[in-house]
């Protein structure tokens, strides 16, 4: 099995369902990924465990998800030299998912996090693998695939709607 | 030289304008207060320190302001025992003071913060003290004492805009 | 059975649902509470009767649910010298929780409610606890307690996620 | 001088640069009114006692502006049988005005405020005129002599924009 | 039967569902009125007959309900005298009612829409109530009336409140 | 002189000078327009009267804008035939321009509004030369003269920011 | 078979729902109309190819829907002549439709969107009949008859209401 | 002279002053980098392709700035395989930078931007650094530097701060 390079972490075990999107893309582009619960408010200490040693132990690109007031993303980026994508995650009790998204987007200058839309896992993973793509030509390669792919799915569609239509 | 009971802690000394009306308010109550910079995304490990210790040092209460993505007040109560009071300041950059409102006031279940309007130190100050007060009687009479000056001068006015009016 | 000394109101019986999460909380912290329905549109004079006698009945601290236009956390502490803890509630016809948000939140100097999030009856409980607690060492023990039980909550599903996973 | 019919509050002196504007509208139809500084939150007795005997005192509309947590007009329609006119006003710290518009408009079931918009003084004053005029033919014809003059400038303007342009 | 003295109208007769508590709270305070669908969008010339003319047919007051781009009830104050009290609607493809609200409350000076709260067809009823109270004064022992029974109700869910939690 | 074949209206002498920009477009494209203030709800009449016989007079588009509760473009548009476009102004008072925007282009099935940006009379300009050139080929390839130099414009900005760069 | 003078694009065959009610009120205008699936974001050389040669094939108006960041719209019109007709469709992990909304409607001055409502698709439909009518007389006379008919409706409903209520 | 791995674009001039501090972030860290106006709107052709070729001379990653419907960003992203980083840009007649916002965040799935705060363009750069930094240990250390001194120059005002209360 080969060691992880991308790290998905999540505030809550009940933002799984989207996050797990991030890592059937990664599946998609054979990037070996670990996914776990880290949530800043309720394991702060594990939180800035996982943040300082992620890239000692091989990780590349961090995915942070997290829903409501979403601190994981930038403090995650606050800790570790990676780039981090942040995916605003639309919870239950959450003001229509501005206060994930604010939270997540809206970091103060030296801190970035690279934001994805609301719920975005799945552009998570593409993103991972872009930035992984930068020294990897064959990734890039996968990438194209990836895009032909999606677009031959439209010209189908395309195809179908005019045949229903005729 | 008293002892600091009241913690006041902003994200970039820019806040100051703002956070010294809560320093102003507890010179009001004569409540000893400690006044910091303390950046969640700048200096984590002084923010985990500093949350980590404040109540062992005597520390009741602590007040924090950040503006934008603003994780320093949720993250303060992820660490601290102490009740936390927010304060959303409206930054450069904020998208009209939402991303600080929202990125403090929206904490999940099990870490409160106590958050007052967009630029409220003055707010975080009183309700400092009345967080103090609920052991201190004589504090309780302070606040009464705050309430009727505010009561009169509103009174006042009241007498002042009659006599224009007349 | 001991007296209260946090009073929990709610401006309409419907928002009991909410409300009842902030009782839950202080029965895990067995801290003694009132629980009572409480309009500032419909009883304007209890309310006012509430407000003012409260503190002077034990209550250390008032937790006040709203929604809508929610006037009854500010009203409360324009009257009472205590702290207010305001919950916002998503009522129907409610602007998305907006308005019970701002209206709550958005306190002119003077006067502090501390705010929770959208629904966060139960951060309200515990942000009385804390507030308790700055006289009251054994309840900082239970705080700390409550700490590391979400703290084992989220580890243990961490331990879960990776199982699955493997 | 005759007595007051129309009440002009306001919750600050700060507002009195917009609620004057209702004050001027109301001379211009000869409607005798008073103008006050009554705070929801500052001055909660003598709201109540505002509110309370405003239409015993003959006062038959009441018109109330606040900024931020606006809390004074729905407080007073709670209180007294008149109809309240609520004009949101865009203070400093405000939220865009979205506070206080929200914590105006959005009243529970059973206790309406006449909102009009941001800053609208203006049309609270007319407002009060048409409400007045629903038992006064004489005022009904002030009413159309003011929009009939209100057509007149803007064909007047038309007239003199066609002049430029030729 | 009695002249409709309050015209109570509606953009669709979607909205009948909303408007139709207007007519109830009328029936309670045994006012007369009319209901009609009048579209300001599709039938413009009956929307200006009924402005031109329900003042000279009787109606003292005019309730008119409209969703998403609401002209109906500013497009009325425009031509009547009367005062118009505007009730947003939230009606499907609204943006979340803020279309609705924005375009019945922002009315520009010289034109007063007295906007009630997004489905607030109950309080547009009552205000009518309130309105035509200013010169009746049996109407105003109803409303009083009224504000008692609301008041007794809450006060009865206090007690059953009490009575579970013993 | 030429007859105007567009019709360039708004709802008060303050919106000129954006909408000037609407006819400075018309201008470059040597379109014929008319220019007049015209009121929805200060001169309803001459609204009506300007929208039910403006194609009569050979007007094929109209352009109006307004701001707040702005209901001059779908007012007029419920009543010509014509398409009309609609540009939001952002006026004093407005909440942020959303008011505007919302008002016009959320109209209900059956009666659309073209609507463009915020203050966008620029486009609304260039969309009424668009809409006639789908007659006119003359005038599609001023439009694409138009978008030639646009471009140009660009690529020359682009070479001026490389010579300072090197 | 009539060729087609408008086309209808969609980012998504999931736009569909909506998308195909401009085909059905172009149906009613008979109008003859092409319906194609055209992402700008999976299909970026198609979408080109479509804006730069719908023109020369005949098409007069284009009406291009799509949801979340609705790049589609501003694209086509970016490189096509001709007037096109952005409709925001409000699809799944849309910020309640402000994003799509935002993205077609705040254009940049140069290149017009026609923006109709969220899920206006119906109401673009008759915009474009509109765009068209300003050289077809004909098409000019359907339209009033599709007003008179919106207008019958709208009276057949009010004579219904009145019976119910007698 | 270096050639250039990461690509600064932007959709008009007036975006300089703000996408330059991106490229300050790459001058600091060392990295070669191109800057170049190119719009999605008025230079369609170039915009094609910048994007079609970006990635073939050498280019890693591009960091694309746009105000109001931003589609730059997007539709670079849909064209390259690159990573692409999206900066909204504040621009006049933006509604207060949330059409930027969401039009660059809000992308469908397949095709991700990674999105920095609104006029993030410094965080823009520091994205690119660690984006590169994956596989470059020596730009990792000059991360952990700039880190340091952000750290440091935080503890510094910290220092002053304490030295002025004394």
């Amino acid at each position: 099995m080969l060691n992880p390079i991308v790290g998905i972490i999540m505030g809550s075990d009940s933002d799984l369902g989207i996050m797990r999107q991030a890592a059937e893309i990664l599946d998609f582009f054979e990037i070996p990924y670990e996914l776990d619960v880290v949530s800043a408010h309720r394991t702060p200490e594990k939180m800035f465990d996982y943040a300082s040693n992620a890239h000692l132990r091989g990780i590349k690109v961090i995915i942070a998800g997290a829903g409501g007031a979403a601190h994981l993303p930038g403090m995650v980026a606050s800790i570790s030299p990676l780039p981090v994508i942040g995916v605003p995650i639309k919870s239950s009790n959450s003001i229509d998912g501005w206060d994930s998204v604010l939270s997540i987007l809206q970091m103060p200058g030296g801190v970035p996090v690279a934001t994805v839309a609301l719920n975005g896992a799945k552009n998570a993973g593409i993103l991972a693998a872009q930035i992984l793509s930068t020294a990897n030509s064959a990734l890039t390669e996968k990438i194209f695939q990836y895009k032909n792919q999606m677009r031959q799915q439209v010209l189908d569609k395309s195809t179908g709607l005019k045949k229903i239509d005729q």
